[in-house]
Order: C-alpha cells, then sequence, then structure tokens
C-alpha cells in the first residue's frame, strides 16, 4: 500500500489517502520519495480549475527520492539510484515525438497528477523513461523544483536557439522567474528581470539580472524599445502585450511558460515589421530535462526553497497560495 | 523629370504627375520602367490606411526594368541590366540589420511608396542594394510580384527553416496564396490550401496543392486536428485562430503574411502542450529575394497575372479592389 495525502473535493483539505497500486508494470519504476516540490499547477489540479481532475487526488509532480522498485523492462536505472520525476510520469512510446525523444509533447503523455496519483507520499511509481537519475554532488533538498519549474525555464532556451550573445528579459520573478535568471546568466545573455515588486531589485541582481525594470511602468518599457531578443513571461495575469512586443528586436520572441488565462490580444501589425514571434511551452523531454539538471549542477544554479515536513503538507499548500513564498516550497521527510 | 501617376487625396483617381528626381545620388541607380505589379498595400498606402501617406502619391513597388542611369558608388549593376524593386528602396546600411544583410529588417529603411515616389512612372529610383537583377531567361512581365508578394510568401520558408518533409497550409488563396503553393509544392512539401472558394479547387491542386480545404468549415478544421507544421495566412480577416492552432502539429507555427487588422485574440493554453508559435513578417532581405528568384526560376515558378497599360491605371487599381482579379495585376508598357 501507498500512504499519499489527497483532497477530495476543489480546494478540500489534504488527509491521509492509502491506496493499492497494484503489481508494478514492467516499463515503470518505484521511487521512494525523499522529497517534492509544490508547483503552481499543483494547485491548478487540486482546485479543478482546468476540469479534468478525478478526486482523491495526489498532488505532488517534483519529486526527489530513490528507486525502491523496478520492472523487468527498465534500462539505466537500479534500485537505490536517486532520481527525480516531474510532470509527466508516462507516454505512448510508438508515436513521432517519442520515437524522436519528444516523450513531453506526446499526446498521450500522462501527467503524473492527472490519472495518477502524486508524489505527495511515501512512494509514487512512474514510467522508467520519465524519470531522470540526478547528477552526482547534485543537492538532493532543492532539486525537486527543477524537474518542472525549472524545465519549464530552462527547455525554451535548447528549443529556440537562445545564444549566449542574446539580450533576454524574464517577466515575474517568483518560482519560475528566479530559476530563469540564474539559466539564463550562465547561458552567457544580458539579462533584464521584468518585476513589479521593486524591492526584490538587489536579490534579483544577485540572482544573475544584468538589469531590472518594473513590469507595470510604461515609460521604463518605452525605453527599453528594441531591446531583447526573447521575454519569457512566467506570469498569469494580463499585462499590455502589444507594449511589450514593442520591446522586442527584429526577429524577437515573446515566450510565455506562464498560463496567462486571458487572450493575448495580440496586433499582427505589431509583429510583422520585426518579424516577430509569440509562443508558449511547458516542460521538455527527458533528454533536455537531462542536460537541464547537467547545467544546473556545473553552474551550480538552484532554487531557492522553503521547506515543510509533509505532515505540514496543508500549511505548505497555503504557504505557496499566499504568493509569499520565496521562491519555491519544497515537503520533506 | 520623371512622369508618374500619382493620387492628390485618400482614394484618390491617380493622374499625370510630374517631378524633377534631383541629381541621382551616388548610392542610387534609376531605373526605366517596363512592368509594376500592382499590391494590397498600394491601396492602403493610397487610401491612407496606415495614417504615414503623403500626397502627391505616387504608387508601385513590384517593378522590373532597366538601369538607366547609376550612382558611382554603386557596384554589381550596371546600365541596361533588368532588375526589380520591391518593398524597400533604401535602407541606413549601418545598424546590426543592414550589417547582417537583413535590410529589411533596419528601424530606417525607406518604403518605396512612402517618403518616396513608386513605379507608377517612366522611371524611378532605389538605392542600388535594394534592386535585384534578374536571373537569365526569367519572364519579365510576369516577375514584379515576385518582389512583393512573392518575397513576402518564400521568405517564412527561409526564416522558419521549413524543411520538405514539412506539411504546410496555406489560408487565403489569392495574390499571395498562389504564389505559396507553386513555392511549397517545389519546395517538397505536403501543401494543404485553406480556401472559402470552393470553385478554385481544381485550378488550387494545379497551382501545387495536395489537399484543398474549406477555410470556413468547422468540420474540416477539426478533421486536421494536429496536421500542420506549418499554417501561412494571407488573409486580413478574422478568423477563429484558435480553431486553426488545433490544427498544428507539435512544434507547429501559425504565420501571418496578410496584415489582420483585429487583435488576434490567441488562448496561451491553446499553444503551450504542444510547444506553438504564431509570427508575422513581411518581405525579406535582398539576399532572400535573390536566392527566392533563382528557385522560381529554376522550378517554372510564376504569378498569374493580368496584364493592363499603364495608361489604364485607375482601372487596373479597380480591378485589384474588386478582389476578383486572378491572381495579381501588372502594369505594362
Amino acid at each position: 500500500m501507498i500512504n499519499a495525502y489527497a483532497a477530495r473535493e476543489p480546494k478540500g483539505e489534504l488527509t491521509p489517502f492509502e491506496y493499492d497500486p497494484g503489481d508494478l508494470n514492467a516499463h515503470d519504476v518505484e521511487i521512494d520519495v525523499e522529497y517534492c516540490g509544490i508547483c503552481h499547477s499543483d494547485l491548478s489540479v487540486l482546485d479543478s480549475e482546468w476540469g479534468r481532475t478525478n478526486y482523491p487526488m495526489v498532488p505532488g509532480h517534483e519529486v526527489v527520492g530513490k528507486i525502491a522498485a523496478i520492472g523487468d523492462q527498465v534500462n539505466g536505472l537500479a534500485i537505490g539510484d536517486r532520481v527525480g520525476l516531474g510532470w509527466h510520469a508516462g507516454s505512448c512510446d510508438h508515436c513521432d515525438m517519442c520515437d524522436t525523444g519528444d516523450h513531453n509533447l506526446c499526446s498521450q503523455s500522462q501527467p503524473t497528477i492527472m490519472g495518477r496519483h502524486g508524489g505527495f507520499a511515501d512512494r509514487v511509481r512512474a514510467a522508467g523513461n520519465s524519470v531522470i537519475k540526478l547528477p552526482e554532488g547534485m543537492d538532493a533538498q532543492s532539486a525537486g523544483p527543477l524537474f518542472c519549474g525549472g524545465i519549464t525555464v530552462f527547455n525554451p532556451l535548447v528549443q529556440f536557439d537562445v545564444k549566449p550573445t542574446d539580450r533576454v528579459a524574464v517577466i515575474g520573478i517568483g518560482g519560475l522567474g528566479h530559476m530563469a535568471l540564474q539559466f539564463l546568466n550562465a547561458w552567457g545573455c544580458d539579462v533584464t528581470a521584468f518585476t513589479s515588486s521593486e524591492d526584490k531589485r538587489d536579490e534579483l541582481l544577485s540572482m544573475g539580472a544584468h538589469h531590472v525594470l518594473n513590469s507595470r511602468d510604461a515609460e521604463q518599457l518605452k525605453q527599453a524599445s528594441g531591446s531583447f531578443d526573447m521575454i519569457i513571461s512566467t506570469v498569469n495575469v494580463k499585462l499590455d502585450w502589444n507594449s511589450y512586443l514593442g520591446t522586442l528586436a527584429p526577429r524577437g520572441r515573446l515566450h510565455f511558460v506562464g498560463a496567462a488565462l486571458d487572450p493575448l490580444d495580440i496586433g499582427v501589425f505589431n509583429m510583422m515589421g520585426k518579424q516577430l514571434s509569440v509562443s508558449a511551452s511547458t516542460i521538455g523531454s527527458p533528454a533536455t530535462i537531462k542536460q537541464m539538471l547537467e547545467f544546473a549542477n556545473l553552474h551550480n544554479i538552484k532554487p531557492i526553497i522553503e521547506t515543510y515536513k509533509f505532515d505540514d503538507v496543508n500549511a505548505a499548500v497555503e504557504r505557496l497560495r499566499s504568493g509569499k513564498a520565496r521562491y519555491r516550497v519544497v515537503l520533506e521527510r
């Protein structure tokens, strides 16, 4: 039996929940959970914001732990390996996307916390090829958030061929943004942080930003006209996106990793003359997660975390809901 | 003196207009105009739709003719060369964009018909490096539209690295779209034409489309779910863009070369899961125009044109306004 914490209804409190995972599938592993980050998408699914939540619902898709059991058909992992598990716990393994290593873009990919039970538990299961070993020497306590938040901000650098000579801005410096600043700085880029919290200025510079601008100041936006090769937005609120397009250099890209819910209202004319792109993504492929972990380990990039014991899971969830967590919340045994 | 046709007010009739171009600038050439295509953006500027038109206004930015005079500082061209001139007649020549050959993205680039006088005239001037020689053997009468419409649909294939194995759809088969089908077919792609004119079906297949779908049929859109690596929209009307996003494959791109005036209303959520991009562009660089001309010449790609004499310029403009031209209107001596 697996001992987990589950909500029984939207926004419901998390209470102990025991379930029988059955026999281990030949392609799966079972992880003995040591740490689990909490992500905004845990809240979205907990609250059934996307309308596809089944209850009881066990959150947790930033898992770090050790392989406790392993299926016959799993290669490259062994019992006792310290691994991480992120948003996806499986995929079809035979479509064009899976064939080319882009399991995250498989239309049959299985979210760890939707249709399955997540990592707020003593153990969790996932397909062996969704699970990635931690590099030698990586801090396990803070590694969990790399598996969802970290890969989400790292992936666009790879996918859109960001160059060390590029000027890149990040909108919103929270759980995702503070990792983006670190990755971009190590990537060699000229890094700008757009924030509405001016009091974070020194902290943002210490995280790797070279410049800090106020995301709600029209004058600062105007002065940045034509500056950025890429802007990564981590926020889910509506900003004046057409003004942000004005801050892009020719061939620039406004990229969303935050799930802004309002339509973008973007004018084609504002994109045409400079050949601009607008795009969005979440997470990344298993191979890109591996690259990200190696890169983070080499450059000592770490999520800044607040930790809670698993028994205090409801307090931890409340902390994240408050918007005050700096910058990521992690549960530990 | 140059003898041109000019409008004196928005939507005004074109009447003879004589102007003195002054001494020839050392970096400029003067072209003896043989042919000039008419483009929708001629109408937009004629009608001051973009609010930046000076009158008298001489349209014409799809010029084909022979070099009649040449400045001291112009290289690579000689008197008598048959050349074409498109949307841009000059740029700053010392910014990052000009330095890397992307003169079309120079923020100081000079449109041929804004702040200058265009090709509805016996002669027209432009910077030597905005003017491109026609390849040996290319039909001069139909070449004009390649210099704006042609490069506008060809450029995205180069800029966004479209592969011959890609599936690409074109929305709107008019002046731009009918050239896009030809280019894409020669590029090796699996080509779909989205049209609201079902009666064009056989013609679109003959132009290079492998499939024809009704752009206003929700059921056909649904069946195309997840199909296309790229969609090129040439229309300026509002369609259900979120539904078109649904027809894109992972990493797909919805690209606008038609200046849709309404905001796009695109949902971030609709782009995230499949890592989609939305983008827009016009025309292309001088180097890309050269590539396009060589490619068109090699593959016998030609705009389908209706011709009018320069003296019938108002009838030609009316024909384009009617939306009935199949597919591009060209003025000739």
